[in-house]
């Protein structure tokens, strides 16, 4: 449904909502894409919601619904589930869904669902969560279609038609040799056009890209992306294959990284906190603005340094915003350009000196000519003073200073955290704006005093 | 290939072009992936770039090369490859890539291309050129299968074995009625699946998501990754269906357009620019710089009028860094919180009031937090004036004032614009910050000339 379409379903549901409609509002559910409802639970009221949703009763759809909702909502709903049927709709669920919920829940009732669910759906599960939060083992679904290398077409077919008449992505088969080791990948359209009697071996495609359940999910994204594969497989270490990741899960993540990247650039941690409680959404956003406080206060302290100057010069004071926001403007654009390019695989880090030292030209050029524009300011706007000459230089070479060395910052500390193994995106934002005000505000009152001989 | 492999392909490379091996190197290019020798590319100097690319032969391959490359390295290729082989180049591409390339190249070089490659090829890519560069029209693929309601799941086997050999994205098959308007849609499983003679309109689905040609290619790429689909059909206005868009562009889109609106938050255009040339890069900054200019010299005037209350009362400026960064962060993180919602769906502009609501509260609280803050240290690096306990009042209500106003212009602005379909990424880094940092400066003057009687 485009977005009009899930305007009109979310106002009939409040209509038939008020009315209480309820074999109509269980029909449209039935009939619904729960991508869909997902999107319209949200524009109901919290009451609306939880009417609608006591009207949902296939497991099936409502842990469909569950791996679609924002985290607050999914909890929202669990509460008011009963606990037999939290596990019965656990049971149904994917297994990579169902244990990316579980993370979710308290760890005593995600314990308590385990500890019901059928064994070996939960083993699955229980499998899935033993791999680290952000790696390929923790997305893959473990449903997959792998078959011997002497199995001809035909019988290939044969086991889509009854064997794996479940498996959700069914349009690689993998091929294993006899100690189950993955020597090859058939696409089920090759299936349809090679000859019938054909065995696996002579048609498969050996060289396979394979990804480890360790493998960070970011690393599989990118492979998946960059050959436009439809699922990559994922093998332990003795090339067993162990699940599948499929390209429906890859855009989810390339999403979420985006995102991440975005928030936590601006300093608002990582998780997308529109959704969230103002109180929480404050505790969030304190910390960090601590690191700006911090700047601000240094800065605080070397301008009261500087105090017997700025008695005698007080026009100095009326050119500090201007020196802060150009250098932080750009600072901003040299770390947004390293970090996307970083993340993006445009930038690596043997590109460390092309990278700084092109970032450092850009700025210097900028400050220049900034440098002239505000310089032509000064002159003017003091054109009757004695010191206006000395003012126009000195504001001049401040900013110039200042955006060089902003750019040079903006630029490096990126590369020098993705070298340390730190996200660049998590540490960059606050600070390259914070250390690029302090030695802004410090450069210009040197260059300032040195110059008007204060 | 992973990151280390691709290094070591790079390094095998450079050594085979010192050595002049040809012949291995014709191996290598042969065997090697195009996403991955597109990789190598960007690591080799120019000259060896040259050399390399001098050495691929099948116009196939270059042609997928060329549609991986960054736009720098394809158009330095194409000045060294001679003119009809460029056409045969053009006419092996899929026409969606030959669409896209052609816009890169000058318009007569295009011209001449388009006019000299194969009637059917050129009617294609011709097509596709008439749709806006942003839509769904501008990047499907016009190669699909569709086929009549009667077509038994044999028949359709069949012809994919034959007239369907080389379409891209076999795993749906769109069904259409005897007017070709599109009625549903069969996945390749299915088919292998149901019985041989059961004809389409039996067994295929008949709720299909299509878009239009001139649909945004964002509203795309958020359609398939709310569905999880693998292509989605592009229909006419009488429901012919013109083309598919398939998932492994809808990921090129996300990654586009996500380092898209970074770029433009920083204020650094759209394009990815690290590639460029640093008099490009300078070029492409310059002017978003200058709306922070703009900004800093309006902050000179504002204090330049405050000059004879500066002049009582020196310490005033010590303050001004720490009153524009609290402000100029906190708007960074409404906006990009809001802009970033609005890009994934998670905030529509019906949410306008919610929003702006709750982005000021947070701003207020953060700013009585912050505010306390900074009027205690002003308290005590002053303890010992008379002025002490005015000058830090007036302080910590500049920060509250700064702060709060921030945060509901910074949350305000992209949903306005959002309103008057102006992409609320591009407008929303310089003018948020500049009209913060000068807002703050004015009330952080005004509330202390009152409060300190100046």
């Amino acid at each position: 449904m485009h977005n009009e379409q899930i305007k009109i379903l979310t106002a009939s549901l409040k209509r038939l909502l008020r009315r209480g409609a309820i074999t109509q509002l269980v029909n449209i559910i039935k009939k619904t894409h729960m991508a869909d409802l997902s999107i319209a639970f949200k524009e109901l009221s919290a009451d609306n919601r939880e009417k609608l949703f006591a009207l949902m009763d296939d497991p099936e759809q409502i842990g469909d619904l569950f791996s679609l909702l924002d985290e607050t909502l999914f909890l929202e709903f669990v509460k008011t589930v009963e606990f037999n049927k939290l596990v019965n709709i656990f049971d149904h669920m994917p297994s990579d869904d169902a244990a990316s919920l579980l993370t979710l829940l308290d760890e005593d009732l995600s314990d308590q669902i385990l500890s019901k669910m059928q064994k070996e759906e939960s083993d699955n599960v229980e499998q899935l969560l033993s791999y680290g939060e952000d790696t390929a083992g923790s997305l893959m679904v473990t449903d997959f279609i792998a078959l011997e290398e002497e199995v001809s077409a035909k019988q290939v077919i044969e086991a889509l038609q009854n064997k794996y008449l479940d498996v959700e992505m069914p349009f690689y088969i993998y091929v294993i040799d006899e100690y189950e080791k993955l020597v090859g990948v058939s696409s089920l359209r090759q299936l349809v056009v090679v000859h019938p009697e054909k065995p696996l071996k002579e048609f498969m495609a050996k060289d396979l890209v394979t990804v480890k359940p360790y493998t960070d999910r970011e690393e599989v994204a990118r492979l998946v992306a960059r050959y436009d594969y439809l699922a990559v497989p994922v093998v332990d270490d003795d090339n067993k294959i162990v699940g599948i990741v499929t390209v429906d899960d890859v855009i989810d993540i390339l999403h979420e990284a985006a995102t991440e990247d975005m928030l936590k650039m601006a300093g608002v941690g990582e998780e997308y906190i529109e959704t969230q409680t103002v109180f929480r959404g404050t505790r969030i956003r304190l910390p960090w603005l601590f690191a700006s406080f911090l700047g601000g206060v240094a800065a605080f302290f070397i301008i009261g340094g500087f105090e017997e100057n700025l008695a005698k010069f007080t026009s100095l004071a009326a050119f500090i915003p201007v020196i802060m926001g150009m250098g932080g403007n750009i600072g901003t654009q040299s770390s947004t350009i390293v970090v996307r390019g970083i993340a993006t695989g445009v930038i690596n880090i043997q590109d460390f000196y092309k990278v700084i030292s092109k970032e450092l030209a850009v700025g210097v050029i900028l400050g220049v000519i900034y440098g002239l524009f505000i310089g032509l300011i000064a002159r003017f706007a003091f054109a009757s003073e004695s010191f206006s000459l000395m003012l126009s230089v000195a504001v001049g070479l401040a900013i110039i200073s200042s955006m060089s060395i902003a750019a040079l910052v903006g630029s490096m500390v990126p590369l020098i955290f993705e070298r340390l193994n730190i996200d660049p995106a998590v540490a960059t934002g606050p600070i390259v704006t914070t250390s690029i005000d302090i030695v802004s505000v410090y450069c210009y009152f040197m260059i300032a005093s040195r110059l008007l001989g204060l």
